[in-house]
């Protein structure tokens, strides 16, 4: 593939890649001496459990893997080995290299499911980070000053804040790029929360007589409310290890802005085929739930595999048509002396049941719903003055006024 | 010796004991136990050529000594091994075992004209700090805040003036402290610059359940104009090894006020001695000359011995005999026509020598001053209206005024 297609498919949903001129060159000398590109991306080495703004990423790194370049997954075991050592957090104890070892099996489940196993090279950065002696950890801090340290985000932040910083996360950022010396890197990619750490990286390769790396940094994923960062914490995200239903049915509720934007972050569709889906929803010939089960078979496909994609499609068409309320149905109108009046007996009354007893019996086995809610209490009641929609089985539906 | 005795003698001419009651608890332990106190103070690793400033450092180990302490001399070899790592300083090259070994010699010549070599271990930190590892720094670092840090005077100062501060001079002072733990250091001495390293010591030893190092900081000896610090680029200095007439010779030179701030910081003299010289410069049985030969005897037979202690003082006493002035002489008025008047024809006249040609002959072989100024011009001239002091040979003296 010629360099500048290779661009576009890189330039594809990232934030920022600098310099975009190096990258170029790079990719030139690639194409010219067939040597692939080393693409660098860290990654906790804490017991991971993916959802799908973790692979933003991953999904960027196969796309380098289909250009036919080089994946490090580099596994930053050497400081999670160290923990904490201000001992104040209880929760970053110390990992062992067992823990390490697991994790990282934990990890090429899950991003195995993305990435192309033969052209990934999972790595541990305690490979070169252990031998490290503290004089060789001096030299590395002398490269960089206090000041610039201060400039990265949060640290300006904490510092203006008065929060304590400890020193040696001012080392961290510094290892890491020490890690794309250790790796003679080309690119690294990562969220735009660590495009700090990247630049440094590029600068300590700089002093090491290496070509700086190419920095890509990609987006932090919306989640499914559209607005705040996909996150554990706020709920709404979907894990990668969730099931086939769950996945799709997630994936069908979010708004078709954000279908758009998951599709350019995480779908294999080509860019061309990605023009012509907007330009589809655009001119309305492409329905907007059309493509959503699109991409969320695709998805669900990548997890579960194909046969489960298209019974999660399948289960989900059928649970929509069995849960559709018709737009059209009758309108009945029941009179009640009293403030409220039994279900069962509205059912009968609405002709729904035959008798207040089969409204009972309905009722208990389940086969009612009022406003799309199953009912399970036969002596439900119903409210003077109120509208219902009430569904008995699959197919009959009335709206009822009591008064 | 009692521990208030031994805390009198410790308090001697130092700025600021940190903390005396923990310095009593521990000098009482050490009289209980028979255990002597390790005192711990460091020097650069740098090719040593010591001043005097430098010596109120040794004189107080040397009381330490003394008291029946123990002292670590301790050469920071670990970080002059790395050299400057900005790699921007010329003049801090990294310094090869066979450099720190050779400096290592030369501090010994010379401290030891101070320290008792049998009492003093010399150690390099390197013994402790080459073994470390870049994990260990990283915990160390992880035990001081950026803060914090920014509080020591000389960072505080770069930072607010935009000067840089590489990170890994933030490193040194937790080096600096961790050679306190490793040498489990009850008390360090170092000059008032180093207060906050110092005091990183005692928490960092804090942090490795030792009991926290005392600190006692000395004062830096103001050089030969009593003002600034006595320094090498000031030229205000007197160098150990300088010869005995010049170590004398500036230490007669100095002021009444700073040869009693001399005798505190750097006299073996005791404090009762110190006490009695005092009260006897007061009440002027005591003429600071004579004291100040002694101290200059003192001084000079520290480093040179007594015999040369005792030539030296004779070399003064003959040279500023032969170049004193006497107070009562010869008053000759000279009548001159023109504006000025040979020299030579004034020694004449005023009978100082027999005739205008033995006044040249005079002048040219070096027999003459004027205003305690040797004259080599047979042609100099005497101005009108002036008064001059005229020495001619060793003896003759007069007053001659040009009228």
């Amino acid at each position: 593939m010629s360099v500048s297609e290779q661009l576009e498919i890189i330039r594809r949903g990232a934030v920022e890649v600098l310099l975009e001129k190096e990258l170029e060159e790079k990719l030139e000398k690639s194409l010219k001496t067939g040597v692939p590109l080393k693409i660098k991306a860290g990654f906790d080495p804490t017991a991971p459990d993916l959802h799908f703004g973790h692979t933003v990423l991953l999904q960027k790194l196969r796309q380098f893997q289909q250009l036919g370049h080089e994946v490090y997954f580099l596994i930053g075991d050497f400081t999670g080995m160290i923990g904490d050592p201000t001992g104040k957090s209880e929760t970053r104890k110390a990992l062992t290299r067992d823990d390490v070892l697991r994790n990282a099996e934990t990890y090429k489940d899950q991003v195995f499911k993305i990435l192309d196993p033969e052209k990934t090279k999972v790595v541990f950065n305690s490979e070169w980070l252990s031998p490290l002696q503290a004089s060789d950890l001096i030299a590395l801090a002398a490269k960089y000053t206090v000041a610039r340290m201060l400039e990265r985000e949060d640290f300006h932040n904490r510092f203006a804040n008065q929060q304590p910083i400890s020193i040696h996360e001012f080392l961290y950022p510094l290892i890491q790029g020490y890690d794309s010396v250790a790796l003679q890197a080309d690119i690294e990619l990562g969220g735009t929360d660590q495009k700090f750490n990247l630049l440094v990286g590029r600068e300590l390769q700089r002093g090491w007589g290496q070509a700086p790396q190419t920095v890509i940094t990609m987006p932090l994923l919306e989640g499914l409310d559209g607005i705040n960062k996909m996150s554990k914490s706020l709920g709404n995200y979907i894990g990668i290890n969730e099931s086939p239903d769950d996945i799709f049915g997630k994936i069908m509720s979010i708004t078709d802005e954000l279908m758009v934007r998951y599709y350019e972050l995480l779908s294999d569709l080509s860019l061309d085929e990605l023009g012509k889906l907007q330009n589809g929803l655009r001119d309305g010939t492409i329905h907007p739930m059309e493509a959503k089960k699109a991409l969320g078979r695709e998805l669900v496909a990548r997890y579960h595999g194909s046969l489960e994609a298209d019974a999660a499609v399948e289960n989900f068409v059928r649970r929509f048509r069995d849960n559709q309320v018709p737009e059209e149905m009758a309108d009945i109108a029941l009179d009640c002396d009293a403030g409220t009046m039994l279900l069962c007996k509205a059912l009968a009354e609405a002709g729904l049941v035959k008798s207040n007893s089969e409204g009972r019996r309905t009722i208990l086995q389940g086969g009612v719903k009022v406003d799309s809610e199953k009912v399970a209490d036969e002596n439900c009641e119903l409210y003077k003055g109120k509208e219902y929609v009430i569904q008995v089985g699959k197919r009959r539906f009335a709206r009822i006024r009591v008064q």
